[in-house]
């Protein structure tokens, strides 16, 4: 396979784990047959990027470019691309391309894909160039259009941006574990991830209850739906909750006591990890076999969950809860992100990449 | 209600924590209209036994009577009794009542009973008489027959002791995850629970693959039926079995390192717990979010799936391998099965206790 012909397109990339995000050129692959080039409008700020810029998961190489919460409209198409046509608003989220090959993959389970994440948006490998994959703070971004996805008409294409991974994080486990009607189900954490968890499982029809350690969270977390907010260092309020959940997803990435909320589910009830602490947590086993619980991760979702749960919000009007900020405020925002002094996403506004 | 009369039966007891156990006599009540009495030929010998006798789990009242793996014959019926009739060779297993009205109950599974273990066959109440209930090391005892179970006539009585702990213990989760043929399962740890674990797992047609750390039982373990044994302190072994099996039955309860069992699932794959390490395991998180794994316990079975696990015990003519000993035995097997030295289950011959 011949390198394909490259194209320079204005980003905001890292040098090293302490230095700043800041302005730079980057090489694309011009589109091969079957990719598309998109003009970015709007890309998420997600935690991971902030983890990733500052080589905190230990494998980033630099220059770095974050950013995997990616809407744009698409400027060219290759020849044999049938999906989508110049003028197309469309959506990238984590991957960006997989083997295609394993189970998984041809299960459409691409985040499980054996090459582990390879197909990343970012810290991934770019296939044709042999290079590392660069992400959406970018003014452009060329994929292969099996791994683009359709964003509803109606939806607000600032607020879809985080949709890509924050709802699909959180979109993917409600289903898989089949939360709807008759349910009780916890959301544990209200951020990025968590606000979308009630937003989802409320549409979904479940009874929720949102976990939070910050009382001024609670008129907030009414608002987005949750019919009940329980203040989880209060021990009399969480006792008060023993035994009656059917579901819990914790959203935190903190360590935090785990059997706590273990000690929340049913017979049979599941609760998913969506963070993920970096040290071990420490889970006592009397509540696992007490009850047939069981404790699971969950990461992000494949293509064809994430079109649907693209579709699901374009029927039921679900977007995140966004602050939108200007290319060179990145910095200052992941200050803030640390402090989580977010209501509940930033999104670049990428015409601020001037 | 009434408190029934009494009657006086031998049994061997322990008066606390660190005394031996030693010849006594108790009182059991008289059958009730749905009681049966039984003769007790043989019980087997639990870990839970020694827990309980020596009060690890904090919870044991003195005198204190273990044994919860009873097979015996029945010698009289109360006047309602409908299920079974004098000569009858039944089994009592690790419950002899509970709530019958929880939604746990009401789902035969009453090993999840919102009461909890209180109708434990030892350590349990005794809710005719108001005073703990006395387990199986005794010449007779009496129970609802609802919580009685028919023993098929062809195994033999006494190796099928241990099925009515042991058994349904490693029986039912591999029920409950659907364990069967095209399947690769695990079964870690070689002892009471983990030789049963290996005999149904491969009568339900998987593959199965045992872990352990002694080589001296990889003979054993292909003899009872294991397609692989794997030596799992070593790396090499255990890294060549990576994201592979369908479920992991982990019957260990000595601190162990749970993550690299997790490693060893394919996407989806379940590990369940059925011994209780005293200390809280340390899990990773991102073995369990980068192929939705899941970790759960388990905990014996209900009465209805006691039962099937008995008459499929009968149709493939399964029972525990097996160590006879005399009731004055007893101390010594403890100190013997703390060094794992039996092969696999302790069982009490009745008619030595005189």
């Amino acid at each position: 396979m011949a390198k394909p012909v490259c194209y320079s397109t204005k980003a905001f990339s890292t040098t090293g784990a302490t230095a700043p995000l800041s302005a730079a050129t980057i090489e694309r692959r011009e589109p091969t047959p079957t990719d598309v080039r998109i003009e970015i409008l709007y890309c998420g700020v997600c935690h991971s990027d902030l983890h990733f810029a500052r080589n905190e998961w230990g494998f980033t190489q630099y220059p770095a470019v974050p950013g995997h919460e990616i809407v744009g409209r698409i400027t060219a198409v290759g020849g044999a691309v049938k999906k989508f046509k110049v003028g197309d608003t469309v959506g990238v989220g984590c991957l960006v391309d997989s083997c295609r090959t394993c189970p998984s993959c041809r299960a459409g389970m691409e985040q499980f894909c054996d090459l582990g994440l390879a197909g990343g948006t970012y810290g991934g490998t770019e296939k044709h160039l042999g290079t590392p994959t660069l992400g959406g703070y970018a003014q452009s971004i060329v994929v292969t259009e099996d791994f683009v996805l359709r964003l509803p008409a109606n939806l607000d294409p600032a607020a879809a941006a985080p949709l890509l991974c924050a709802g699909i994080t959180t979109y993917s486990p409600l289903r898989h574990w089949k939360v709807g009607p008759g349910q009780k189900v916890g959301i544990v954490g209200l951020g990025g991830l968590g606000h979308m968890g009630v937003k989802f499982a409320k549409a979904f029809g479940a009874h929720v209850v949102l976990f939070t350690t910050s009382p001024g969270k609670v008129a907030d977390g009414q608002r987005l739906g949750a019919d009940e907010v329980v203040i989880s260092t209060d021990a009399a309020q969480m006792a008060a909750q023993a035994g009656s959940f059917d579901f819990i997803l914790d959203a935190v990435s903190a360590s935090h006591d785990i059997n706590a909320y273990m000690n929340l589910l049913k017979r049979d009830g599941n609760l998913t990890l969506i963070g993920a602490p970096e040290k071990p947590l420490p889970v006592a086993a009397f509540p696992l076999l007490m009850r047939r619980r069981s404790l699971s991760g969950s990461l992000i979702g494949g293509l064809p969950e994430t079109q649907e749960m693209l579709d699901f919000c374009g029927r039921h009007n679900i977007t995140s809860d966004i602050e939108i900020i200007r290319m060179d405020q990145i910095n200052e925002a992941y200050e803030r992100m640390l402090k989580s002094d977010v209501k509940y996403r930033f999104v670049i506004d990428m015409k601020t990449l001037l």
